[in-house]
C-alpha cells in the first residue's frame, strides 16, 4: 500500500475550505469585471527560458524546473507578471489598449515550508497595461477599496507612496527603510548611518509631502467614491522590490497582525521585457491566503453559503415522493440535495445535513402525504413547520 | 531576446476565450451545487508513487514526472479520480458519507499534439462516493441532463448501458464491440470471429434488454424530471475502460460529430485503491474542451456576457464628471468601465468598447452637462438617446 500523503507545502482543499475560497474568488471576479478587467489564463508550464533570469537568483532557485518527455526545459508558473509580459508581446495586435486583465491562477515556488510558506498558492492579480495616465492608478485604488470592502473588512488602510520620493537615496538605503515596521526607527537610523547617510535621512523622508503624481491620483480617488481616510500617504513605504517606477501600494487590515494583505504599484519598465520598448503598467496583487486567514479571524464568511435543503427519505415506499419533491424544489431555484439511501434512519440523515452545513431539512412522511404538505425543519434552531410545498421558498426567506 | 512562445499542447486563453470558459464553469458549478455536490481541490503535484501504476503503461508514459529540488519524485495531476481516492483514504473520518464532490481542475498529459490533443486541459468531474444505492446513479443522470440543457444544447442523448450486459464476454470482445461506431458492424463481427466467438454475438448483444439495475435507475430518472427520450439504452456501449462495474454513461450532442461530450458510470472497485476495502462510486466527467467546441459550433454563448457600459471621456475638463458617472453607474450595479485617457478621440474610445465587446457607451459632453443628462449609445445598433443618469438602468434593459 502506498503512503497516502500530500507533498509538504501543498494542500488539499476539502469542501468547507474550497467553498470559502470559491466565495472569495467569485466576489473578487465580479468586482474586477465591474471595472472592465477581463480574465486571462496562461499555461502552467512555460519554456524555462521565458521564466529564468526574471526573478533574480532567488527566483531561479525556487522555481520548479525540469526536462519534459520531449527533452524540452520547462518551468512551472512562478508569478503572473512574466506570463502577462509574454502575452502582451505575443498577441500585441489582438489585445485592446489599454489591456486591463485579471488573472487568478496558482503559482509554484519551492519555498522553505518551515516558515509557514506554501509551495503552491493562488495568485490574484489585476493589471492595467499600456497607459501612463494617472487615471489608471486611481482606478486600481478604487478596485482595491471596493474589493476589501465587499469582502467585509470593516477597517483597512491603503498605504501609498511614490517611488520618486526615494530618487535621491541609494537602493540599499531604501531596503533599510523598508524594514522600518519590522525593526523600528532606531535600527533603521543605525543602518542608514552605516551606509554613510546623515542621521536625519529617515526623519526628513518621513516629513516629505506627497508628489504631484500622488496628488493627482488622490484627487481622482475622491471622484471614484473612495472614502478619504482609507488612503494614507506613507513616504517610508518601499515594498522591497525595486521595479516600481511610480505609485507604490500596500493594504493593511486592522486587527490582522501577520502583515499586508496585498500590494502593488506602477512598474513601467517590466512588461516590455520581451519587447524593444518599455510598456507602462500599474497593478495590484491580492494576498489570497492572507485574505482568507484575515477573513477567518474576523468571521467574515457567511454562516451558510445558500438556503440549501436536504430532502430526507422517510421510508422505502416514499422514495418516489422524495425524489419528486427534490425535483420540484430545485425547479423553484432552491439548492436541493436528496438523501440517497432510504434505509438510513432519519436522525442519521439529519446528521448528514448538519455535517454538510445544510440549513434546512424537508421531511415527508405518511402524515405529510395525507395532508399534502411537507415539514420544513430549520437545522440550527431545530424548529419545524408543516407547509404546502409551494410555500417552502417563503419559509426559507 | 527570448523566443516568445508557448509550449506545444499548452494554451493561453485571452479574455474572449477565458470569459467563455468561465461562463461554462459557472453554470456547471451552480448545477452541481444545486444537487448538493461540493467542491474539492487537490494539489497540482503529488508524490509520484501516488499516481504511477494507476493508469496503465500508457498513463505512466504520458505522465509529467520529475525530481523536485528536495530530491523527491513528483508527478503532475493526471486525472481527478486517483486524487479523489487518495482524499477519501486520507480524510475518511472527516468526510460525509456519501461523499458527493465536484472537481474542476487542470490535468497534464504528454499527449501526441499532432492528434489535436492538448497537454494541459480542464477536467470537470462529479462523483458520488460511498453508496451502491441506484438512487445515486439516477441522480448523476439528472445532473447530466440538467447540465447540458442549461448550457443550451437543444438535442442531446444520454446513452447508457450496464457493464453486466457483457458479463459473458471476454475483455477483447468488449474492446472490439466498443469500436462499433467507428469501424461499423461488419468489421466488429470480423474481429469477434477472429476471437473465436460466434457470428451472432453482436446481434444477440444488440437485442439484449436492459438489466434490472438499469430498469430501477430508469424508473427513478422519470421522477427526477428527465425527459424520457433523452436517455437511450445501448447494449453495445462499452467506453473502453474496463473499470466500470455497473451503469456506463456517454453523452452525445446532435450535430456535433467529433464524438461524445462526456462519459462516466459506476466504478465500485477503484476508489478503494488506497484502502483495504472496496469503496463504491458513480460519476461523470464533462468533456470540457468538446463542450466548448460544440457550444461554439451551435452558437450557444450569449452575444454579451453582461449589459456593460463604457463611460467615455469627452474632454480633459470633463474628467471629473466622467469618473463620477462611472462611480454612480457601478453603484447601480451596472458593470462600468471608464475610458482611461481623456486625450484619445471619441471614435477611438468607441472602437475600444467594440473591441472589448461592451454593449453601450455613455457620452457626457457640455450639452449633456447643461441638460443634466447622459447620452446612452447602443454600440450594436448605433442608436443613441439622452436620458437622466438614474434612467440608464431601464434603458439597458
Amino acid at each position: 500500500m502506498d503512503k497516502v500523503q500530500t507533498l509538504k507545502g501543498f494542500r488539499d482543499f476539502l469542501p468547507d475550505q474550497a467553498q470559502k475560497r470559491q466565495y472569495v474568488v467569485t466576489l473578487l471576479r465580479a468586482i474586477f469585471e465591474s471595472y472592465g478587467f477581463s480574465p486571462l489564463e496562461t499555461p502552467t508550464l512555460e519554456y524555462e527560458e521565458i521564466l529564468t533570469g526574471k526573478y533574480g537568483d532567488e527566483g531561479d532557485k525556487l522555481m520548479y524546473r525540469f526536462e519534459d518527455n520531449g527533452g524540452r526545459r520547462v518551468a512551472l508558473r512562478y508569478d503572473q507578471t512574466v506570463p502577462l509580459a509574454r502575452v502582451v508581446a505575443q498577441y500585441k495586435d489582438k489585445l485592446p489598449s489599454p489591456f486591463k486583465r485579471y488573472q487568478i491562477q496558482n503559482v509554484w515556488r519551492a519555498e522553505n515550508t518551515q516558515k509557514g510558506r506554501f509551495r503552491e498558492f493562488l495568485q490574484c492579480d489585476i493589471d492595467t497595461v499600456g497607459t501612463t495616465n494617472s487615471l489608471s492608478d486611481a482606478e486600481i485604488l478604487a478596485v482595491i477599496s471596493d474589493s476589501y470592502e465587499t469582502l467585509g473588512f470593516k477597517k483597512f488602510t491603503i498605504r501609498i507612496n511614490d517611488r520618486n520620493v526615494f530618487s535621491d537615496l541609494p537602493t540599499r538605503a531604501i531596503i533599510a527603510i523598508d524594514k522600518l515596521k519590522k525593526i523600528g526607527k532606531e535600527q533603521v537610523e543605525k543602518e542608514l548611518d552605516d551606509l554613510g547617510l546623515p542621521k536625519e535621512t529617515l526623519e526628513k523622508l518621513q516629513n516629505t509631502p506627497p508628489t504631484e503624481n500622488l496628488n493627482n491620483i488622490l484627487t481622482d480617488t475622491k471622484r471614484f467614491g473612495i472614502p478619504e481616510d482609507r488612503i494614507v500617504f506613507d513616504p517610508t513605504l518601499a515594498r522591497g522590490l525595486d521595479y516600481y517606477t511610480g505609485i507604490i501600494i500596500e493594504v493593511e487590515v486592522e486587527g490582522y497582525a501577520v502583515g499586508s494583505v496585498g500590494g502593488g504599484g506602477r512598474y513601467d519598465k517590466l512588461v516590455g521585457m520581451f519587447e524593444k520598448n518599455d510598456i507602462p503598467a500599474v497593478g495590484f496583487s491580492f494576498g489570497f491566503d492572507r485574505v482568507m486567514e484575515a477573513m477567518e479571524e474576523q468571521n467574515l464568511f457567511p454562516e451558510y453559503f445558500s438556503n440549501s435543503v436536504l430532502v430526507t427519505i422517510f421510508s422505502e415506499d416514499l422514495i418516489d415522493t422524495a425524489i419528486e419533491t427534490s425535483y420540484k424544489l430545485r425547479a423553484m431555484d432552491i439548492p436541493t440535495e436528496l438523501y440517497l439511501d432510504p434505509r438510513v434512519k432519519m436522525d442519521k440523515q439529519l446528521k448528514y445535513a448538519d455535517q454538510k452545513n445544510i440549513r434546512y431539512a424537508i421531511i415527508i412522511g405518511p402524515e405529510e402525504v395525507k395532508k399534502d404538505v411537507v415539514t420544513v425543519k430549520n437545522l440550527k434552531t431545530r424548529q419545524q413547520q408543516q407547509v404546502p410545498l409551494t410555500d417552502v421558498p417563503s419559509v426559507l426567506k
